[in-house]
């Protein structure tokens, strides 16, 4: 029998800075409720998916900060949305801004979490490569201060036996990083699900702007490819406080073939029914590591962090 | 002043085993006459270049298969590629199959070689990740037994400065994997060549013919873009010996764009002009490896070799 499972990619489109968080969670619940007339099993929401993307302002004051991120999941804002997963029986997977008290401090993390259909928390994720900038840089016409606001994440890459299959998780910019699916390629990953925010223009570099889109698409296909597995990268899009996320919600197959693809820049359920066992054909020739892999020459992947030209 | 570097990718067309090296090396220089005319410093030709792909067949008989071998490089046949490679002040690099005594005995390799415009040998690159298998296997059409040929590399992935830039080399196989591309860019590497011979057919698996080229592409450009490195990938393209080579010889630049592919199953070059000076704002920015790897989090890659799914 094979293992199918419909996913429900539930792009968002923009969420300004003056939406409450009930507002946004009602339009969560209502890409649920389309997902569960789609048959879905599990939805996919973005990553920072209750506020707008806060790390394009350099913000002094650690308050104004805090007040982008949760103290506790659920929360009484985000509870309806766990309510109705439970109720429909649907899992889903949702990006938020985590506030954690821990070790005797207060940390703060580019979370995701992974729940269930019966409501049960899976597991958790904490972004580990952070992109942008700890400092303010006047140059930008937006901030990217994800490593102001966020430290890295400590949990590494688990993977969970969760919706018939194992699955995995990262965030936007870890995509772009074959280190993050061949942790849980190495860890039999079938499916990953990512959420991101990726703004159409890169302050950083001139580059030509359809190198953006393809970027995000190279990312996803080359690691689902070499990895065999399935990835569902799920977008916030849109003009969001006058910067443009360049959305591309999608699928890859384990093949690395593009097999669906977001229409829009909005709120939008991409639904997709995949076949878990897709996974072997390719984990079990090309890219079965016990037959082809050779750790004794990679061992600068891990002792090495930055690239040392020779002299 | 941009360190511009034009290349020839050197495609061949078929060589039939009854093809005798002297007629090859006759090829691979009209092939240079031409780069050299199209103002190329660097002709990249593909893997095992000076012979059929002989590992689609399983031969019992050593001598038989030390005919494919070259034992001394240059050697008597491929001699006056070397000598009008220095009188043209063209550098090149060279796919071969390598035997050599070393340790007390004879060791078989897939090797290629990297030679500067003044006819010096700049380096050696034997292939690591051999593909497909090491016995016979009845149900193939053809057979792929590298495993059974050769020895998986011994020299890791060295880069060079040469060539006004930093240089490495990988062998067809070595493509796919990530690790490859990685280890060349935490040294620093601005221009990956690589030689292959890819079946359009792939027999260890059923899956739809257009993959084939888009695992390649993928596999090229995901290199290029994630360790913002230049790839020339050069094929031997074509029927050989009732097998398809897909070709698909191409350069992708360090954004991971794919700016030149071949038009032809055959004999063809594709010259190309890069910029070695573009590596770098994708080095210094997204894929900045001393800001943004973490390489505490990445352990698993090197100490475990095959996939260990959970419980």
């Amino acid at each position: 029998m094979a293992r199918t499972l419909t996913v429900g990619a539930a792009q968002l489109g923009p969420i300004q800075r003056s939406d409450t968080r009930k507002q946004v969670v009602r339009r969560l619940i209502e890409l649920l409720r389309e997902a569960h007339a789609r048959n879905c099993k599990l939805v996919v929401y973005p990553e920072l998916a209750l506020t707008t993307f806060f790390p394009r302002w350099m913000m002094e004051g650690q308050a104004e900060v805090d007040a982008f991120f949760e103290r506790a999941m659920p929360n009484a804002d985000v509870q309806p949305l766990f309510d109705e997963a439970r109720r429909l029986g649907i899992g889903f997977h949702l990006g938020y801004a985590e506030l954690a008290e821990q070790e005797g401090r207060t940390r703060r993390f580019n979370t995701a979490i992974l729940v269930d259909p019966n409501g049960d928390f899976v597991g958790k994720y904490r972004k580990i490569h952070l992109p942008g900038h700890a400092e303010y840089e006047p140059q930008r016409p937006f901030q990217h201060l994800e490593k102001r606001y966020f430290e890295v994440g400590d949990l590494g890459w688990p993977v969970w036996r969760a919706f018939g299959g194992i699955v995995g998780m990262c965030i936007c910019n870890d995509r772009r990083w074959p280190e993050t699916f061949r942790v849980m390629g190495l860890k039999g990953v079938e499916l990953v699900v990512c959420g991101f925010n990726t703004p159409e223009f890169n302050a950083s570099m001139v580059e030509p702007g359809h190198h953006r889109m393809m970027h995000h698409f190279l990312s996803v296909q080359s690691g689902a490819y070499q990895n065999g597995t399935w990835v569902v990268a799920v977008a916030k899009a849109g003009m969001e406080e006058g910067c443009m996320l360049h959305g591309g919600t999608c699928v890859a197959a384990p093949s690395g073939e593009l097999v669906a693809v977001a229409s829009t820049l909005g709120d939008e359920l991409l639904a997709y029914t995949m076949d878990l066992d897709a996974t072997a054909p390719i984990k079990n020739t090309i890219f079965n590591f016990a037959r082809h892999r050779r750790v004794e020459h990679y061992g600068i992947i891990v002792e090495q962090t930055g690239a040392i030209p020779p002299p």
